[in-house]
């Protein structure tokens, strides 16, 4: 039998603990290994630099760190980017596509929640020069209200979200350049739109491109290839795809195939869960690459 | 093909008119013959003297005049009644409990969401001594969550609404005083709860009582007695109750009663929507009584 | 004060009627002069020609008469075609497209829900020249779960589809040969794929593809032209888009668009109400025309 | 990486394994030493014999074996009970109440799940005389869908029951007399109605008494002595509540207080997710205990 300090303020609030100050000298006690930046993109880069410089590791949710070129994260987050010499430095958190330098890292940049499900499903189509990269593709993206933070708004309040479908950041979302920098396109070849669904978590996305491929199963053998042995990464059989249910409150990406044989034109879907694939739950994946541990400590 | 000023702010508020500034000298110009206050209670007992002064009718939606005794008021609304000498006169604006009052009045109070639905269903229980009140009433009401308000607030906000359910307000709603007195109970004889529903509107209300009733007809009976001729209330044939959606959008009460023979328990089930019978669909139909029109004019 | 039949078994259907046997004869009481058919496409095939045949005009909602090839029908609905004489007379019903051939007729087929919000954004983008369609459109198609129909089903159950999102009929929806057909395009052109929404109505379509336009205005300026005096489609601002509460509960089509004029890559957004615009209100809009009503007779 | 047999049907559904017969014979090879049935209450009377006399420990999560009388079961299951004599011997499975003779049984029934948050929250206020039972106990619970089960039907279908509500069962709900029996309460006592909820999963019940208690503390008190030790029972504070969020995917009961001291009435909020606590995480618990497993194994 537990007692709550105060449960009425949202009974499921049961175990946050009090805010601390988020200063170097604050948060770093003796024995400090690693800190998880949750922090705003701009915080993100006052605080990290008097880390590093403790020895202290550095995985970072925000968007400081993402880019390698200061004028295109100007350009995206509207701010002059006030420590470029860390961007060289910060290993992309996405551990299937660069899971050496994570492991060697002082600072992690962790990926964005959109970027982490297209990535993983574009970036092998690239790679492997199975999509027809100059007819363009298409990255339809849906996601949870819990992508837009936990802030009060108008825009989340129930009364607006439910019942409702919206798409937004047509054309221009920033993480537009976080998905073309780690899956080497360019701005002609891919086509972002969001989509906010009446629900809480979850991202799927829907990517429309052209192949050479005859049938679908020769996508999934590649897919499968390239993930072998990745313990968060699920490929579905030929013509099946997954849907949000399949990976929410886990940190899996289930992804899956379907082609037209006939026409050359092929859909893959991709489903995250925002919140821990795509924040926390890699945040985590990161540490344990950080430090040493098991990669699926604490999430399988 | 119409065109839209600014539809990505909401495309759903097309019909949204620019605001106008809210003093009686702007509002009145010639001709202006009836005013519904749509304010906060404080705002309301400002403006509506000088109304009242230049001849315009008001139909305040607030709660500032809906209690006969200022005491009440600054009890449960935390600050004192500018106004008293207007709570006399002021018509409670439940046409089926007022409707003379209203048609004479200069000034209406609007009820409140959940009073319009406990006193449609609790006052003729009482009136007609079938429910024993000694034994206590009780009314356990569930609410969306469009009766909050439309102001953005994490009590509101979709990821913590959706999935989730809560009480609030226990046996302390400022609604409660509407319903003692509008039903002529006393404080003993009722124990009422709100409760939030993941659903944008709707009220309803589960009502307990004992009663000397034998068979659910009766109470039916004195319900269609009590309510014949109402354009906007229906009741039930016995044991059948109404769910919300029989009144969504529409400024309908809906009433449904069951009885346990055996041991004199029964249940009536309340609901109504409260943005309109609850609500605008009320004010409606007040300015129409005051207005001389017919009642249901632009309700059916 | 109004009585109720059943309202218990869902208080919501109120108003819903008694069944009346669907043959001919015993619809076709002295001065019929139209049915609108809300049957199974093979039930419609069974009987139209009865009731063409007595000088009854038929909207068919089902799929039996929207496309021209009876072999195209036997291959997307797994059935032959009974009734193949009668595709050749069958107006399609998208007043916006085949307002004079509706009027005329005695067999109107009401379209698809998705190719009525896809075929009134894409047609006019391939009809003007302004979308590129050897580079190929995608339409990624997202609909509330009313579109499923009314049956109870595993799949639309609440605890399936709640909290949930999905991709279905990837690139091999039904409704794919009534979009080429009626907006003039081949099959390597269309990419099309349906998901399901956690809501119960509503269709937002997301249309992807490349232009010489330079600027949105150009597109939305087109789309001006095509639907002017148009009384049920609304388009947007440049850069402005719709959601789906634009348009739930209405007639309306509401289309909007983005483009990014460096890449030459463009967005349109084209929401309906799969219950009435993609429905029974485009049915009563026919009806209008097939019997010289004032085309928004009952639906404004 | 894993593979999914056909994840099309349900991706959510991935370990769900082959169903297999469900006789004793099938079921018990060499080494079972116990059987969870979740199966129709004919169904569970049909199999448990067979599965005792092997020496097999059955826990049943029907409601075939929770109530004493088998003229109360034959009432509110409109069936005969074939197996009266086991009746007797099978313990009732709620181990906050009978844990010795769960300990020590062969055939546990496993509680209902209404049951389980009322008999919670009653059972005490019962026997500690702190609620004046004469004045009657009122119980006004709310359900998630999946309270209904799985089967398809278009009264859980998502377009019914989204942004509605609806009370049913009204006083003459099946789990009532489960409650009378194990809290010792009369007919007369006990007004008992529920309510369908727009969500998945969880029960929120709103429990109105008279009491002789002056401060909410006292019964907070009363409840915190009575399950001192529990390990799923949480009380809260004096005036604080939980909502279902707190509960939703644990074994968890919260149960919080509420009480106006100047008029004697109170309310006790009681919550528990009706597929854990209320079905299947309560069966592992007995599990745990019957098999002589700490009672928290797999729970926390």
């Amino acid at each position: 039998m537990e007692h709550r300090a105060d449960p009425q303020e949202g009974a499921h609030q049961w175990h946050r603990h009090p805010l601390i100050p988020c200063t170097p000298e604050a948060a770093g006690g003796e024995g400090l290994v690693a800190v998880l930046l949750a922090t705003p993109a701009d915080v993100s880069m006052e605080l990290t630099p008097g880390l590093l410089a403790r020895g202290i590791k550095v995985i970072d949710l925000s968007g400081a760190f993402r880019l390698r070129a200061p004028e295109i994260y100007t350009h995206w987050y509207k701010e002059p980017h006030t420590q470029p010499e860390l961007l060289a430095e910060a290993a992309y958190g996405l551990p299937e596509f660069c899971r050496e330098r994570i492991a060697g890292a002082r600072l992690v940049a962790n990926p964005g929640c959109y970027p982490t499900a297209a990535n993983l499903a574009i970036g092998p189509l690239v790679a492997s020069g199975m999509a027809d990269r100059k007819a363009g593709i298409v990255c339809d993206a849906k996601s949870g209200v819990s992508g837009a933070g936990r802030k009060a708004s108008l825009k989340t309040s129930f009364c607006e979200v439910t019942d409702n479908f919206s798409a937004y950041s047509i054309l221009d979302h920033r993480h537009v350049p976080e998905i073309l920098q780690n899956s080497s396109l360019f701005e002609t070849e891919l086509s972002f739109t969001a989509h906010l669904l009446p629900l809480d978590r979850g991202i799927l996305e829907t990517v429309y491109f052209r192949t050479q491929a005859r049938e679908a199963g020769e996508l999934v053998e590649m897919y499968q290839k390239r993930y072998a042995g990745e313990p968060f990464l699920r490929i579905y059989p030929a013509g099946h795809v997954p849907d949000l249910r399949a990976v929410v409150r886990t940190n899996f990406c289930d992804i899956g195939v379907k082609l037209d044989g006939a026409t050359g034109r092929a859909v893959v879907v991709s489903v995250i869960d925002n919140l821990v694939k795509g924040a926390a739950g890699q945040a985590v994946q990161n540490l344990n690459l950080v430090l040493g541990f098991a990669e699926t400590e604490g999430l399988l």
